[in-house]
């Protein structure tokens, strides 16, 4: 793909971040498949390296992965009185297969607890069954209106966690141990900070008691939801009959919970820490950590010119032009950086980029935009002084080392950047967030944010989980992110829509 | 679940499949979605380390992994003639969508030739984009009639490559690299031998030019087609106008190939290894390699017996009952017992199985039905003597040795038995493949051959590629499964058919 200007995140963020994942090679629009995306090479090899963590993490955690059917009979959705009218406005159903009208259409799943639950009600008979501990990475279809790359499409990729428990207080630890992991692989992984909290109830996922996500801040002030962990209740157990004997022989349902993280994390990922150069990415989640340029000069173009004078003829003649590189010389010098080249990059375990008939320059510009944390430039000079240039993407500092201490700097310096790309991340939220004492505080805060514009906030307001909060937020066009699991102000205060008492401050920020 | 017997192979080889996919936690019918099945958690777990082992193929070989939308527009199918011919009778149909009525129906993919073709119109311009070499995992929904866990399932898993080239020769090399790949997947690491060969013009992939597969024999003689690669030609290319301009400066339609494997594999797996005890997985294949069964005295049950005799109030009584062991002796002999295992567990990389309240004798029913390749036994005796029981899986062997020598034992017998695994495999495919230099002597040799009772034979004839000879097969229930790539047996003769000189034999088989 030829590659284009990026626009600035200050001209227009919107446009920045198309333009990052295109130039990127992280997606492109499936304009013929509404609301979808392709997800390209190096954006499908970030998603791997976020499931590997994931995962990894979730069997520690003693889940295993399963896998459900995409197609769940329409008649699923509507055994649990809330979860259908949560998701019915965005279910793509299949009415014909095998050349025929099918008697009862099949819904794609935008979600599988109705399915899972059927089939718990199978397996699960007795307290011995239980926990259930189950996960499946798969496919979602959810048919949503404005659609965005990575951050909400109407397919995506995604991990959804079930489990059924005994005790609600065990589906309760449940909840909290996955919200944990999210926020490990956020926070330590992806370097992004987050805020654990709960949903309101307006908020929550439909069919769940409780909701608790993942916020996090863009660049733009932007609130994304990056996961979610929910507290199911016995809604689905009842809904699909899910009961098992418990100890004393008495029978009860099961508590279960689901939770999940998708392909949207990806997009999170790019809008907090990409620049106006392009894709920057934590090193943890780079496909690619290193690349090698190796610098050394092209092929001499020889421009001759031959006196064309007839008079000359049988006389010496004159030669202009470029000085002439010998061949074998320009090869060796070729031949010395190449060798040099691979016996580091394979000490420190980089790419050279040895490609034919591409400049220098344009390798720099190419692993710039697709977010490589460490570029490193070894050329003729280098090669005589027993050095190398090593340039850090997300500073764009560069530093001349010794050869020789390459493949110990190395992975300091991509610790170092994991650490200071989080800590950029973390004093970014910290700036951007505001306490607001009245809603025309809240109000002013949030009048002039655009996606477009940036200079979102979270503000910090004490208001009530109720719904009439939630809707005078909504006039702003912003939303309760959540109620933070930790008070980090001043506590207990007067819910500033309905007066009543509340705990502590929610955040309010409009969002992704 | 419950556990219920094995069906003996002899007694109904269809029983039996279906008893250990269920018995061995690999999957159950969803038999609320036609022909789609739950793939459970050791089956998901085997998918899991067989896609681990060609996405590192994959990888190595230079492809690049994407992800491309699930819904197709329908047009799309029809673009290329014999492909819509081929597909259509099988696509599931989404016509309605966010609670609309669609102006152009989706169809689920059923492969992703055709989306993706239309991605390569829009990225491939010139010979520098060229070659171009993506792999897809993911879900295909074909609407079968018949349908069998793993072999055949209305949705599967898989991994569908896709690549571009400039010629067709560089492309007919790619078509037989990836059939290498498949060759070397299902030889080394699933230790089933195949053959590689070509497909009829009538049994290949509908808008290809050549289709190659591998295939592979099951315990009931069944042939089982385990991985394709097509030559497209410039089919596709044609259809989704794929151009490029060459060195020379000319525009030419690309040279496309496609291959895949599926979920089908593990049925393959299944099918090659198991028992009438239930699933054998070779080493390489086993989510987990060894499980370590610790045997102890079960908590004694005292029972006593008081003499109720009223008149001896006031004097000694008599206690009766079994001997009662002191909880301290016991809790050692335990103690020690789990010390010792997991101390060995550690060093073997083993799995403990500590459960409380099940007998040893069900551990290792358990395990085996769960085909885990080595069983370690280890008890008070074994503590005593310093040795411990080591019992393959495959053989049933169990074999005493030193516990100081089970940390250099076990990958010796897991090498073993995988190599042992799959000269079994060899042995039967020569066993029971046969030359037939007549008609009614291929229809006599599969006359009697089912799916249930078994003794397929892989019949080794000379036949023609022409519609006929397939036509003439198919009379018996059979087909011809491929023209092997190389000829073991005799060299040319004439087609048994049409009289027509041919230049080696095919593979006639019973197959899924």
């Amino acid at each position: 793909m030829a590659e284009s200007p990026i626009t600035a995140r200050t001209q227009d963020f919107a446009s920045w971040y198309q333009d990052v994942v295109l130039q990127g090679d992280m997606a492109e629009p499936a304009e013929i498949v509404k609301g979808c995306m392709v997800i390209k090479a190096n954006g499908y090899a970030v998603w791997e390296l976020l499931q590997r963590e994931l995962d990894d993490r979730f069997k520690a955690t003693g889940h295993q992965n399963m896998y459900f059917p995409l197609l769940i009979p329409q008649s699923f959705m509507h055994k649990e009185a809330e979860h259908v009218e949560g998701f019915s406005p965005e279910l793509a159903v299949v009415t014909m297969a095998g050349g025929k009208q099918l008697e009862e259409p099949y819904v794609i799943r935008p979600t599988s607890e109705t399915i899972i639950g059927h089939f718990f009600a199978k397996w699960i008979k007795s307290w011995r069954d239980l926990p259930m501990l189950v996960n499946q990475w798969a496919n979602i279809i959810r048919w949503e209106l404005r659609t965005r790359m990575f951050l909400r499409t109407t397919e995506f990729l995604w991990q959804e966690g079930h489990t059924a428990h005994s005790t609600h207080e065990e589906a309760a630890q449940e909840v909290f141990r996955m919200l944990d992991v999210y926020a490990e692989v956020a926070e330590d992984v992806m370097a992004m900070p987050v805020i654990k909290g709960l949903k309101t109830q307006s908020e929550k996922f439909a069919g769940a008691l409780q909701t608790y996500s993942i916020e996090a801040m863009m660049q733009n002030g932007f609130a994304l939801q990056s996961g979610t962990s929910h507290d199911l209740g016995q809604n689905f157990g009842k809904a699909f009959n899910v009961q098992f004997q418990s100890k004393e022989g008495q029978l009860d349902y099961v508590w279960q919970t689901s939770w999940g993280v998708s392909t949207r994390l990806v997009g999170g990922l790019i809008m907090s820490h990409s620049d106006d150069k392009g894709l920057v990415l934590p090193p943890k989640v780079a496909p690619i950590k290193a690349v090698l340029v190796p610098i050394y000069k092209k092929k001499t173009k020889v421009s001759m010119k031959v006196d064309p004078n007839p008079s000359t003829v049988g006389q010496p003649v004159t030669i202009s032009g470029t000085v002439m590189v010998l061949p074998d010389e320009e090869q060796d010098e070729k031949a010395r950086v190449l060798e040099v080249a691979h016996r580091i990059a394979k000490e420190v375990d980089a790419k050279v980029d040895d490609r034919e008939d591409i400049t220098p320059g344009a390798k720099f510009f190419h692993w710039e935009r697709r977010g490589v944390p460490v570029v490193l430039e070894l050329g003729p000079r280098d090669l005589a002084s027993g050095s190398i240039v090593l340039k850090r993407r997300d500073t764009g500092v560069k530093e001349v080392i010794p050869q020789s201490e390459v493949a110990a700097k190395l992975p300091a310096v991509l610790a170092a950047m994991q650490q200071s790309m989080y800590d950029v991340g973390k004093q970014r939220l910290k700036a951007n967030t505001v306490l607001a004492n009245s809603i025309e505080e809240v109000e002013s805060l949030l009048k002039d944010v655009t996606a477009e514009k940036g200079g979102g906030k979270f503000v910090m307001a004490h208001l009530k989980d109720d719904p009439r909060c939630d809707a005078r937020i909504k006039e702003f066009k912003a939303t309760i992110r959540c109620i933070p699991l930790v008070d980090e102000y001043d506590g207990p205060g007067k819910c500033l829509v309905t007066g009543e008492p509340v705990d502590r401050r929610v955040v309010i920020a409009k969002a992704y």
